[in-house]
């Protein structure tokens, strides 16, 4: 329910999901029952693996993320995330507002031992593949060693999730040297380099690195990481802008630009944060992937494929090892 | 000479910089002399309005730029700045790293009264028309303070260069709500809501905002500030690169692409640096205009343009007075 058109985009991507994968996942939706029903009376539902537990708390953007989480059980986002600690449900998968999705996650499910705070891993196209971007919104505040884990976790879910072979993990800043930087990225610099060997560290890098692909995994913390991520998701609209702009200058502009649509969605398809669906919240004890508000039914339906990937490759074992040792 | 190509494009720049405006200016070519003269001779460069001034000590990335202003009064940048400082030059232009030069400018040619930091001014493209993101990489650690002085600095820019009538303010942050944010941000957003009558403050906006143009002026810290600076240089690239790999992908791609590549030039001009050339040093007692290292001619010569623009608006003389009142 917390997405910005909940229930109706939720409702289709789920059934759209279930119609893709042919009935091998079951789909709890959990939320405003009465809604829920109103919106699989629009599409023919039936014979599809799905189940409805009805929540009618609702939690808005003004509340307290900790405040609603312990007031409001009833929600949807409490309710879901309760069920999948319980063992109901294999993951949780929520277009809400990532802060309180994280608070919920955080609180419910515990942390992974040896995780300081969990992160959410954004995911950027480049050159060569998916980039994660960890943080990208949980933790605005961080100190060295949670930059660290960070580059622990997103290096186990790059090489998991997209199979990449010793995940290069750079260090986002403002210059190559080791002496670059705001005091966070000198601390981290120094307290990652000393811990190298868990992790493939190729140093610092810098904003032009992400799309050129020349790191698989970066370490920055949640609000650098969330105005990056919330600028390149805006980059297809500008585009767009700009297209329209020039298609409207004339009528072979408009020719050109009518020939080439299908071709620019293809070429702009990596750049749509709507293929990747949502960004998995690492370091929890569970799987709970992260969607847009705005999250259009393709959307939802990718951010449940990308929960079923994460719970196939088991990565929180992997990340429970791997931060285990160091301790 | 701290270009990446020095002095072969700054000569060149300079050049095509005086042959457009008709000799309306004077360029001093501060540097190797031997150097620049040996490029001079490529071009036919007789009766166009400028001289050299020899300059043969070199700066490199790894000097601390604080050591090397004191150690190296013969490198093109001392020497540069300390020209303007005497009133030899009305501005100063460089391609150099811009840790240095934001240092050296600092030094010599000292701060305008009231303002704590100067800060370099990163020019974004936007559906409105160009956006100013302060700072963009002169200061990594802020205190709230900075960001207001920052505010104020680059909305007297937006109103003077970019004639933008009460330009709108923003917070950078990552979320809209007051509550949001890292620590500076929330101290920053009460510090300069206090002091709302010097400045158009619209309060938080978002990484999205920016392309969208829903505000004139960003102000955030240089860490931030230049990240986002560079990722958002690096966009053209990695369109090129999608571009090239779906004309590769066919003949009947290859030609769509080829027919269009005029078009995309144009539409994608907004997002080309060189076309700004260059981006200004806010709060010294100077003009200095800095650009990328790699900056090819035309950003050389739209840099002296700026520069040129910027002399004109006595911009400095607003600063103060803005910075004066609120002391």
């Amino acid at each position: 329910m917390g997405g910005d058109f909940a229930p109706a985009y939720e409702v289709q991507g789920a059934i759209e999901c279930l119609r893709q994968c042919e009935n091998r996942l079951h789909i709890i939706l959990v939320g405003d029952e009465p809604k829920i029903r109103l919106e699989l009376q629009k599409h023919s539902a039936e014979g599809l693996n799905f189940s409805v537990v009805h929540a009618p708390d609702v939690i808005d953007m003004h509340d307290s993320p900790v405040v609603a989480i312990k007031t409001k059980p009833n929600s949807s986002l409490v309710k879901g995330i309760t069920m999948h600690k319980e063992g109901l449900a294999e993951a949780f998968v929520s277009p809400g507002n990532t802060g309180a999705v994280t608070a919920a996650s955080t609180l419910i499910l515990g942390r992974i031992p040896g995780v300081s705070r969990p992160s959410v891993a954004a995911i950027f196209p480049s050159e060569k593949g998916p980039v994660l971007v960890v943080d990208a919104g949980a933790v605005s505040d961080c100190k060295p060693h949670f930059l660290f884990e960070f580059g622990v976790m997103g290096s186990l879910y790059s090489e998991y999730v997209f199979k990449k072979k010793n995940p290069r993990v750079g260090l986002l800043n403002i210059g190559e040297e080791e002496s670059k930087g705001n005091e966070l990225a000198k601390d981290a610099y120094k307290f990652i380099s000393e811990r190298k060997g868990k992790l493939n560290f190729v140093g610092n890098i810098e904003g032009r690195d992400i799309l050129k692909g020349n790191v698989d995994v970066v370490m920055c913390d949640g609000f650098v990481g969330n105005v990056l991520l919330k600028f390149a998701e805006s980059v297809p609209g500008y585009l767009k802008f700009q297209f329209k702009k020039f298609a409207a200058q004339g009528f072979v502009n408009k020719l050109m630009i009518g020939m080439l649509r299908g071709s620019l969605k293809e070429i702009f398809r990596d750049m749509d944060y709507t293929e990747f669906g949502g960004i998995p919240l690492l370091g929890v004890n569970g799987v709970t992937i992260i969607g847009h508000g705005s999250s259009p039914p393709k959307a939802i339906k990718n951010m449940i494929f990308r929960a079923e990937e994460v719970v196939n490759q088991k990565i929180n074992q992997q990340i429970q090892e791997s931060l285990k040792e160091q301790q």
